[in-house]
């Protein structure tokens, strides 16, 4: 007979709001919560008995009830919350992941509404995942959609040709890429003071624009690499960080035929491609460090 | 035999990215433009003789050598002059409209390579529509995707009841929307002063936000006209402006089941739902002026 | 002061699924409707004041208790009964427009359960808007995202060369399409018999998708005209089809850097392009009609 | 220093369609091809030296020349191909993955150019992963976005309830997904005949859906179970199986305010929700054989 491997179940994508009044001057969380449990859960595929399950909508409920009851200090923090009561309050479940998406908002300049007034920022989007089993803890924070580009300061050459390799070299490119991002804290329940989430993730992604900026890249494998190591280097809290970066390429449009010259030098215009794409991913560690972040990030 | 009736042609969404140089300082133009050709085309739909065809490819070798040739001021400039050329180069060619998406880029700070560095703005997208016919010019801009919340100031109340009717009234709700917005300019090429484009964006779009921040709203519809009165009270270049704002419902949970008060007070708890949304549309006009913007905004 | 210019309002994209069941044989209509309304509306706009304002929430209500009470014969019935409810039972409001996509699902093979087991068929996405001002009808139906392709019998030559233009001549080539249709019924509540509109979708499909295949096209125009022909040709229901046709480009790809030759006559391999796109989009009426589609498609 | 962990580069997203000629009639294989290297590949990373890398451009040329090199029977032995040259030609390339999207096409029927007139399939898309270190191979195939639905035979009562529990137990509801699947092949180059891949993935999509319709469900995770246990039970070549399956609910309407009653008998009216959804995952192995798909599948 088949065997049952590796399972998990919850609802996802609980949209939750949370708005904080102090005084006239109002807060937002603005979250996608993801509930993934597991454990002792044979039953319900072999015969359809649900004696061990709590069922999805619970755990959508549950997400809504916590906001309330402990509100949302940060993403990470709230994941804690919830991972530990799904594990701690239910028997069969061994195991819970809770995956978390968060939209930022700035306030309305210039207007006399600006407490409770609010525009959606539109770069990033931040993340988080918190996984627990009862002993263990692993976070995981990220970020995804964050589009980048240095005008300049980017060459490629010295590759390996063979006998389909018709590139030119290039000594003066566009580097753009929109990233994605996921870096793990070393933080345990006990061991150790708990980090300064919101402070941290503003660090992080401060350190790695800089290193973006920076680099003078002469492959995007570089620059990949500074971004990682200068999180590494700045920020004891993170021991692996991990990247896919899509290479979102600028082609210099060959304008001869209108007897034009488009050189880099100045004024050059490019076309901005969609597919196929040049794709680089990696991870960055302490030294001695194990890495756990799956090679393929997924997400929400 | 049926009849040929309004028709249109050319090359969409040509992805066109130039880069300008101020010394170590660098300028980015970043637009998505398609072109859209319409004439003395009545034989290539009946009998497919293409003797008055300027192919799309050349309609896209167009946009790319103009960014090189003449620049890219303006979203607004730049379509001007495809327009124009379009309809003064091609006899069979009557009337060009050209559509403009632009993508904003900041620069990323605290870095000394802020000069030629830089992270791709994600809230609204901005939009212009040229049309030219030989002797009339219309120039239609706009945003699409911002979006706007106001946490408390909005109430609905005192509305029809029928029998399909179940909705409670609100005495402070949160009122959201994703404004997609389009207003349209009196310029003629000849009769006034031409718009600086670039500042003309950035004043309605400081309207648009002040005029929502500001409302204290008794209906969606009250805030969509404050909008575009307030863009028409203080933009004389500007004589229309429509709107379609989804209202995007975010509705207070019901956490009385868990013993939990979920009141505006403080502290509330919202679901933030996708689908369905009320949609609210309506154009608002300078004093005298015929609507021309129509009724269904299309995205590029 | 600004005037309020035409505005309608509504509940967008109500997703209702019926199941009806005919013994063990259970029967799908799977609909996304859209509900907008307009009417004597000014005071909301300027004061806020909602007592000419039926909830949005009321009218999607409306589309959910008019699914049990009236049942779904076809779209276009459903559309018909909503809006003619709206504008006969509320004074203020004067047009209804119903707006509907519909999904197509087909029973799964080969399966005792075929009769209540089904897989959503993935092609088209089925259309339909209903106007009704108190007075007049119009039904406007169609499709969006069928996608279409022949490998041969399709050239592009003879056209308009200017100093821009590097295209080289095609006398064999592919031509694909993801076809975007409307088409506006004849039809008036009291002069003429109602047409069976589940028969007419069915039948317009063909036709559309038979002219597709058997028109050898010297210009995507050609075969637009041709599909719209058919149409009126064969389907007196019909007066009026309009087409927004992208031309779905699928480039030799030149293998000769590696000594490989990539002909048409067989075996050849193409890149297929996403960005930029040829943009195609006309009208066909029936002779002696006047149009009434507006040029820009929107969906819904 | 921090260290470089895992790492891989390629070209994403290679869009190459293959037309072949059998006399009149013609053939179409439209694949989206992504390429993924890794090896010796430290020092692009840490100084930016290439002398490794061979470009992701010479990787998207490959592509197409292998597909008029060697055709495309079919898209696990076409990535077989891709995956071997990589691998054995370039020293510093150790492990090669190739993953394949592939769109289905039908011919147009009832016309005399069904030949080569074709509509593309709208349901799945199938999907392959080919890996290749020099030694092992491993064939993951699958498919995602198959929308099934059965009208009934589901229930689910019997779960857990705990204070945040409010859902009510259901005895006859709706049960439908989007189907994601991963399916491992047991081949090896040399131990075994290799499968007939078009076949194999025929079956196993008649065999999951059978196996969907089929199965009185009381909860998803058993129908997941029965669809992968049916796959592993008549399909000798494949060891594993993972599914990734949303529980798109479909929520029966309240229509008691309005005097009408809304029983799943006949005729019943649901709502069609997005977010938030249930989501369920889990492997099933043929009986000794150790997991090899990640738990987070993530599509190409």
């Amino acid at each position: 007979m088949p065997i049952l491997g590796q399972n998990q179940y919850g609802k996802a994508e609980n949209r939750v709001v949370k708005i904080t009044r102090d005084g006239a001057t109002h807060h937002i969380k603005d979250l996608n919560v993801s509930v993934s449990l597991s454990g002792d859960m044979d039953e319900v595929h072999y015969s359809g008995s649900n004696a061990h399950v709590l069922p999805t909508d619970t755990t959508k409920n549950t997400v809504y009830a916590f906001a309330k009851e402990h509100g949302i200090e940060s993403a990470e923090q709230f994941g804690i919350h919830l991972a530990r009561h799904f594990v701690t309050s239910q028997e069969p479940i061994r195991t819970a992941r809770i995956r978390i998406e968060e939209y930022g908002w700035e306030r309305i300049e210039h207007t006399r509404q600006g407490a409770h007034s609010f525009v959606r920022k539109g770069q990033e989007t931040r993340l988080t995942q918190i996984t627990y089993d009862g002993s263990a803890w692993e976070v995981v924070s990220g970020l995804k959609d964050l589009t980048v580009m240095n005008s300049t300061d980017s060459e490629f050459w010295g590759y390996v040709k063979d006998k389909y390799t018709t590139l030119p070299e290039a000594y003066d490119r566009i580097l753009a890429t929109e990233v994605s991002a996921r870096w793990r804290f070393n933080w345990t329940d006990d061991e150790r003071e708990t980090p300064d989430w919101e402070e941290s993730y503003e660090q992080v992604r401060k350190h790695l624009l800089q290193a973006f900026a920076e680099t003078y890249s002469l492959s995007l494998q570089q620059t990949l690499y500074q971004m990682g190591a200068r999180i590494i280097d700045h920020r004891d809290e993170i021991d692996e960080v991990r990247f896919s970066l899509p290479n979102k390429h600028h082609f210099l449009v060959d304008l001869e035929p209108f007897g034009l010259k488009n050189a880099t030098e100045d004024g050059a215009v490019y076309f901005a491609a969609d597919r196929p794409y040049g794709l680089i991913e990696a991870t960055v560690l302490r030294d001695g460090v194990e890495p756990r972040i799956p090679v393929d990030l997924t997400n929400l």
